[in-house]
């Protein structure tokens, strides 16, 4: 199996690095970043790509795009783990719908194609047989999209609540557990890697809203955007408040819900008893489906990470290769 | 496709109330119970089954044995819901094998063929070109099988820690909620119906010690059994030190643990944290499965439950049949 990788970042090196640590059959035949490119149609070496990305930080040639490799590289399946842009989806967009119109496969784990065009490139990607998978949008090193496809098949999800976004759970985690104020605690969390400079996206809920979006168009086949989802974040939450919830035996957490009976798609700050299944600690995500036939199932795990994302998309290149591998 | 339904207890009347109700294109040529059986290649009426059964006891002619319709009933998958028989694995172990042999696949709830010969069946299952799926066998509706084999492909399992017997989870918050002894718990129990009239097999820590070997044989390819599996159950747990452990913040659960590079295949009460993953209420089951790439992922949801193993049941014959239906 060959496949490319756009992006060249955390997620784009810790899928190098998986690829050349574990002989899963996957060969890299091009890589790009947003500044160079490499195609070998015989397999590039991932141990010295690596090498230059880290002493030079381009991945090769100066001359060869993103496109020149999804045009140009011999491949079957893309990877694309270039940063989200939320409002536009570009330049994923276009490198996504130039390999499915090729007849390649896609795995990605950039949120701005799937949260604006789901339905699109899943058209399109059944009009050219081939398959878009997303695992990786979607918290993280949870395989939630494998849960919902195949582990609960035969099952009809009625709703489903989450803890999203690692960064709002660990301000709420430190807060409750040391009495830090919102601002301290969010301090820390850029101190620990775990905030942007700018936190707008993470702590006024935006980030959750979209992979709410992600998942509620998954289940339900809806198309929904971000204006659809009510969003409320964490930066108004007192330690105050918090304190009193810790008092009777509850906390607060960030809670995406997406109820379709009740016309509810939400993300907002939520009281939850200690023990509740969505009442994780530190940067952890947990994703409650409530079904038909299983109940309630709830999925916990690492929410972000190099090398748990790249969990995910090896996840997705795997299941390709064992559903479509099969017939050829 | 067709299926063929061995034991009309709790579990087969659900499979069979849960093809009934969803349209699932699964048509059922063959059921039996201890005393009846009935085979109609045509397809059977469920809804006049399961009448008959409520209101006679029997689901068909007392002159139709279960090997009757293994060997007669035109099916593509058995369904093999029979109560467990832990120590021989019979008369199951024999109708799986009878259908493997046939060339048909298998499903099944049930421990005792999977505890005492997973490789060998898994092995017969190959030469045939067909399958055996036992999902259901352990943590009722959480889809734990397809996780590791789907979900969680390309990682490594390290160890996994699991709470995997409902009755012994529930026992246990009753105590540390309501202040009841372990008699008093138990008794609820019962009363409940979370716990048989005899409940060795549970309090002891046997069955959860039986789903453990289940797990780590499926992870690790190992040929362990039951007497490789350190056992302590919870009937030795005392108030006093469940509270002593509350009053900390912790408190107790029967937690079944596997990690092969420490050498430990382990069911023992243990002191957790009260917002550990682990810590679940009531008769809920959880798993946590350490990964290499994906770190530690945990699953919880209902451990038992006539409709929720139909659920697992479900979701086995719907990855049969994308998975051997595509090439036919």
């Amino acid at each position: 199996m060959k496949v490319a990788i756009l992006g060249m970042g955390s997620v784009g090196k810790g899928v190098a690095s998986v690829l050349s640590s574990k002989d899963l059959g996957v060969m890299v035949t091009g890589v790009a970043d947003s500044r160079s490119g490499l195609i070998d149609p015989d397999g590039i070496n991932i141990g010295a790509l690596l090498a230059t990305k880290r002493s030079t930080g381009l991945c090769g040639s100066a001359g060869i795009t993103a496109m020149d490799v999804v045009r140009g590289a011999p491949y079957d399946i893309l990877i694309e783990v270039t940063p989200t842009d939320a409002v536009s989806g570009e330049p994923a967009l276009t490198h996504i719908r130039t390999a499915l119109t090729m007849g390649r496969h896609v795995v990605t784990s950039n949120k701005g194609p799937i949260v604006h065009a789901l339905h699109a490139l899943r058209s399109l990607a059944a009009s050219k047989g081939t398959s878009i998978r997303y695992e990786a949008t979607v918290a993280g090193a949870i395989p939630i999209m494998h849960t919902l496809a195949d582990g609960l098949a035969g099952n009809e999800v009625l709703a489903l609540y989450g803890v999203l976004n690692g960064t709002c759970n660990y301000i709420l985690t430190r807060m409750a557990a040391e009495g830090l104020t919102y601002e301290q605690a969010l301090l820390e969390a850029r101190e620990m890697g775990y905030a942007e400079a700018d936190p707008t996206y993470d702590v006024k809920g935006i980030d959750a809203a979209i992979k709410l979006v992600i998942l509620a168009n998954t289940i339900w086949g809806t198309s929904s955007c971000l204006k659809d989802v009510e969003v409320r974040g964490i930066d108004l939450v007192t330690l105050d408040a918090l304190q009193l919830a810790e008092d009777q035996g509850c906390t607060i957490r960030l809670i995406a819900e997406a109820d379709p009976s009740n016309r509810i798609l939400r993300v907002s700050p939520r009281i939850l008893r200690s023990r509740h299944p969505l009442v994780t600690e530190g940067t952890l995500n947990a994703i409650t489906l409530v079904t038909d036939l299983a109940g309630e199932i709830t999925l916990m795990g690492k929410g972000a990470g190099s090398v748990e994302t790249a969990s995910a998309i090896i996840g997705d290149l795997l299941a390709i290769r064992s559903r479509y591998g099969r017939c050829d």
